[in-house]
């Protein structure tokens, strides 16, 4: 492996990205061996906070940062601006043509405000869309990354991601839950280096639709892709599975400690799968975007502005992110 | 408190509830007190099953069958049958009229096929429907029940029940939203007997719409509702939260044992209230319908087909609903 390095976009600068990378850099709990880091973001900036913070950000050894511009005077703590917004953009596109030019081997992602990335300009309705379109190559003309939430064991991905309620069964279609299953399986294969993967999958409607009696997307839509998969694939998903039950069994086992009954599991829209990651692990799941070019993970909350700029922020998802990075690279 | 019966519906011959209920009255965990009980099923059919459990039924004193038709020599376990739906439905009527007989004081159900009951004839979407058929008078021409789904502290209303997700968003109005809500407002204080009953209601969309950026239903339907539940008619409640985020601070206080910091939840849909419920009481949370002319409590669980004739059902669930219509009876 080549000691490539791990590049941290530090998030919208008025939310807590900056505090929690530089709490987590330094913290005994990033398992950093020989990899060398990359800080993506402002540098008067990230020099200022670690002041602040009394912490190190002078690691000649293994920490560089790649400066991004920005007018410190024009910092507001704790709202989306246009400067931040414009910021965090730019970080982003950083990282993706490094990523391109090979000279980086996984991007954590600090959280961002969408309102401010649209208010500077940029439409994109998350990071992973921005990621999509910049880590494109000539070669590949559309990448479809698939949003998979990590903690320890429990793996639950998405297949529908931020839409509204109303539009997730207009979303789902046999095709693309063969794409994204698909993807899944590879990386659970590829980056978490599972021998047999096997995979779970929820029922979009109540009791999973109960035989078509409360809806037709599972007999319609998931069980022929799951044949698909299954039987000309060669993977190992089961379902649809009424997802209160699903959920249930992942609770009793995930809480308990033991081993889970699947290798990863899939909602089919935000929700679905975000209530159960939120509530067995809060602080420790990590978001990881799963076929693009490049590892990408990012911790599962948001810039937190409400207690931005206070230096108490909660750097443990952070940390996450960061090590799962350093595990996944590639 | 005049000393009526509570009745008990036997549910699904071919499923386990005539076993749990029959457990259940015989374990030491009801809380019995001074009630009596009527079993509404099958006579021969129980006296079979307690015979097979060596259990008891033959307590004069506190418990008595209202005997329903059922032909014992074409009982299938495990699968719906036209005769199974037809009894379960009979059972229900039977209640219903006895409710209305001013006879019961509250309705246990255990749990029926939905599916035996359509192959039947009788054309429900569930045991709350019948009951909101069944339970209506002269004065009452349309009854709104509201599901309630209760574990200790923790009390969770769907604002819609079993439909299809798809068809969500359009079965949530502001009028919905005001009359499920003071429902479950008055049960809160006259039932369960609490003075100011804080509630707190999830948004429909992911991250509840995000200010209008992933779905319209928070700022058009929810957030018009709770302005008039709170300045019209002095409801306490809060919201739209993001689903996600509201039952992480359930599971996190509930797990410790410790207070929630609402009296009451509200799901705008039925996985978005039941993954949290079953995640976090799988065995001691159950089912109650509010806004009927009587208490109606039954188990969180369904027929168990697969596990029915092998009495090794777990009947905690039905206990639990049989001791909360003991103490909620009216």
């Amino acid at each position: 492996m080549k000691n490539k390095q791990i590049a941290l976009t530090i998030g919208d600068v008025g939310g807590i990205g900056p505090e929690i990378i530089i709490k987590a850099l330094n913290s005994p709990g990033i398992c950093a061996g020989l990899n060398k880091f990359l800080l993506i973001g402002n540098k008067n900036l990230l020099l200022a906070k670690a002041s602040e913070l009394d912490l190190k950000l002078d690691f000649p050894e293994n920490v560089e940062i790649s400066d991004i511009p920005f007018d410190i005077s024009k910092l507001v703590i704790g709202k989306p601006t246009v400067e931040a917004g414009k910021h965090s953009f730019l970080a982003l596109k950083k990282a993706c043509e490094l990523a391109q030019e090979g000279k980086i081997s996984a991007i954590v992602t600090a959280p961002v405000s969408k309102e401010a990335i649209n208010n500077a300009g940029y439409y994109y309705s998350g990071q992973t869309e921005i990621l999509e379109e910049y880590l494109r190559t000539p070669e590949i003309n559309k990448l479809q990354a698939e949003m998979l939430f990590v903690a320890e064991n429990l793996r639950v991905m998405l297949l529908t991601r931020h839409v509204k309620l109303s539009s997730v069964s207009s979303g789902l279609s046999i095709d693309g839950i063969i794409k994204s299953v698909s993807a899944l399986n590879n990386s659970l294969i590829n980056d978490f280096k599972l021998k047999e993967p096997k995979i779970a999958i929820c029922g979009l409607n109540p009791h999973s639709g109960e035989n078509g009696l409360l809806g037709n997307e599972e007999n319609n839509l998931i069980k022929p892709a799951l044949d698909k998969l299954i039987n000309k694939y060669g993977i190992s998903i089961e379902g649809p599975f009424p997802a209160d039950a699903l959920w249930a069994n992942v609770a009793k086992n995930y809480l308990k400690g033991e081993n889970l009954s699947y290798d990863a599991y899939i909602a089919c829209y935000h929700d679905q799968g975000l209530i159960p990651v939120k509530m067995l692990a809060p602080k420790k799941a990590i978001n990881t975007t799963i076929n693009l070019p490049v590892i990408r993970t990012s911790p599962s909350h948001g810039t937190a502005y409400d207690i931005a700029g206070q230096n108490t922020a909660d750097y443990q998802s952070m940390t996450e992110a960061i090590n799962l990075a350093i595990l996944l690279k590639k």
